[in-house]
């Protein structure tokens, strides 16, 4: 069943795709000394070849119609590397059409129409591996399909984009306020010109719902996974969990319950002594929790050529050494061999919270703020009040118990109506670290 | 070739394998839905059953001759749960012998003689399991054969021992010497009664031969790696480590050279802001560093029943799935099947160091400290001294810029003979987060 040798064509000669190509042109003897298989790298297929060229790639590889490279019946996998949700889709089609394995790293595709590509590859005898999809190299996906198969996953929390994790480390440690770090990161590369994806979180639900398609066994609605991105954070915010012992991330949140997953993105306070909270710059990190390992986490670079090839290059590997008979088609933990759990609504999603009131005129408005939180049987757990800084109202900050964002979101509105209070900002907090 | 049932045998029926037997026997629907193949857990050999009965396992499964269990034709997978060099060999022995697969724990076993058990397997047509050596439940091991195959791997660095890491945590914490935290520590439950294994930095030593022999395809030589436990470590260099920035931890180091792999287990100052800084209690993590992928960590508890049978039935699932084929029988990384690559000697180790040299009187000898370090080509980046405590001679803390194990001891030894220095201590620093 194992070749000696196992033909790649890759498609989409960008920033992964390069890495790819150079890892397989460059390295393909230490590869084959580590796994006995000679790999070939049979296609570039782009329309473009100027980063192809700069990296030293031979032209004989340039093809542009990825048609001929699905076509060609010596090719055992197609990796598709150029992103987007419409020619990628196709290169995909096309290729387990033909019978071919693919490897992806597309994030976007997957959350969207994973479980349709699963299907389409099943009935044509082929496998979709995307390891590089999610936490770049950083092997998570095989974590769920493998290392963690003898445990049921109860709960996981990912800090799974490198753009937002940046801009957030460095609001913290510089103090600087949102835009103007943005603006850093742009400058220095860490973040697109258009930064939309990103920073409002959509990436990361991308990833969230591949991840916690594999992790439940089920088929995740992307759509219905409510997201927050870090756009609209404020600098006293971050500031303030700094002082009380947290910090501030972006969080990819993923709970099973016995009535379904709960899903969402949005950043939260995490407790100084969870080692989600150490994880700083533009490094990615997913914490597990299952019901016999306990937390583990998984940490590394999330984005990058060679990072994120790593992964592509792992999977065409895996491929070659039966990653379709062993994992693809006899597991059951694909969402296409698998029926929809239900999805709870953000309603039902259960933490502590924190509690930020700008009040303009103290007196006699506390009173009120206890009993709109003891009637929603929100309880408090820390109080501390901010003395007015120039231009600001009083700024009353509370930690509460656990509770659920029903509660919170009641409150909340119940408060926004006082007079006196002129702002209500409510983040989750994450504190256990199990 | 992957059968819809795999009959599992456990011999050895304590933490492990009672976790072990236990997951096997509570929780086989919940693996069936997932893997789509049934689970059997036929046997539970040992000489006592107190805890296989504590533990709810039914009788009919108990058996006290494992030849019984090596000789029935039905069993597809022994998972060797005994620990120690004796019996348990001879249990691996005779199932490979008998052409049946094994799983096993024993890091002090494989450590000693992993490449001849190896070969042993491959001679009879089986093959040898073993992530829950290393780091517990963690899927270090299948980082290292199958999600970083696509890297060559430049260094690792582990946190590979819990006992020692809970006893270093608490000093720092605690501000408590060595004897009192083991104390506490042993009352606990968290060290042994005789905790030797584990504070002389032996049992790391064992987990690090078998990841280095992963990690560099090579064989290693067990006796050759030098190895310095925590069980002289002074609360004053804990302390001071933590005054200049650093965590003392027990690390195993692993680094590859042109020359050869450098191998040691040594208590080591490491910079706050790398990630294995963060690992407290009883974790575990390893930081391995790949020509691709850079940095990467794995973290989780690294002993313990169910996260270290979470290990264990990972790799019986993978037995079933054809790891054997795959992976075992494919791969080039094995140690038997490669040659023995260098092991340098300590002196060739290069890193930072810290060195407190306690003086009686300070006057004139600070040029003679100088001189020596120069003389020895050490550069010195930080200098403090701490004024005497009771019964104290003035201590010089010192940090140097890279140089070797040699020319530190050299210093060190010459140091030592200047009469007013009444103590040298020297210790490696670990500052690359890359």
């Amino acid at each position: 069943m194992i070749k000696d040798h196992f033909t790649v064509a890759v498609v989409g000669c960008g920033i992964v795709g390069g890495g790819t190509a150079k890892i397989l042109h460059e390295q393909a003897s230490d590869i084959r000394n580590r796994t006995g298989i000679d790999f070939r790298l049979k296609y570039v297929c782009d329309i473009r070849f100027d980063n192809a060229r700069a990296l030293g790639l031979p032209e004989s590889l340039f093809v542009t119609d990825y048609k001929t490279v699905c076509g060609d019946p010596e090719v055992d996998v197609v990796v598709e590397l150029i992103g987007g949700k419409t020619l990628a889709k196709s290169v995909i089609e096309e290729a387990l059409k033909s019978g071919k394995s693919v490897v992806t790293a597309n994030k976007a595709l997957l959350a969207a129409h994973g479980t349709e590509l699963f299907g389409l590859a099943r009935e044509n005898g082929a496998a979709v591996a995307f390891e590089a999809s999610c936490v770049g190299g950083v092997p998570i996906i095989r974590t769920l399909y493998d290392g963690l198969l003898a445990n049921n996953i109860n709960s996981f929390i990912g800090i799974i984009n490198g753009t937002c994790n940046y801009i957030l480390s460095a609001m913290i440690s510089e103090k600087k306020d949102y835009d103007t770090v943005l603006k850093e990161a742009q400058k220095a590369g860490l973040a697109e010109a258009d930064p939309t994806l990103d920073v409002t979180g959509h990436d990361s639900a991308h990833k969230l719902a591949i991840l916690s398609s594999l992790a439940f066994s089920t088929d995740t609605d992307l759509s219905a996974i409510p997201v927050e991105g870090i756009d609209r954070l404020d600098l006293f915010d971050i500031n303030m969990a700094d002082e009380m012992g947290y910090t501030v991330k972006l969080l990819a949140i993923a709970q099973k319950t016995e009535d379904g997953i709960s899903l969402c993105v949005r950043p939260s306070f995490i407790k100084k002594d969870h080692p989600l909270a150490w994880v700083s710059g533009s490094f990615n990190a997913v914490s597990v929790y299952a019901n016999n390992l306990g937390h583990s986490m998984y940490y590394g670079q999330g984005a990058g050529s060679l990072p994120t090839a790593s992964a592509v290059v792992s999977d065409i590997i895996s491929l070659a050494l039966g990653y379709k008979e062993t994992r693809f088609d006899t597991l059951r933990i694909w969402p296409d061999k698998n029926k929809r759990l239900p999805q709870l609504p953000l309603d039902r999603y259960s933490s502590r919270y924190y509690l930020r009131l700008d009040v303009e005129d103290k007196t006699g408005v506390l009173a009120q703020v206890t009993h709109i939180l003891g009637k929603n049987k929100i309880g408090i757990t820390e109080a501390v009040q901010k003395d007015p800084q120039p231009q600001r109202p009083v700024s009353l900050v509370l930690t509460t118990h656990r509770t659920t964002e029903a509660a919170v979101r009641q409150a909340a509105g119940e408060l926004r109506r006082i007079p006196e209070i002129s702002k209500v900002i409510t983040l989750s907090i994450v504190d256990e670290a199990e």
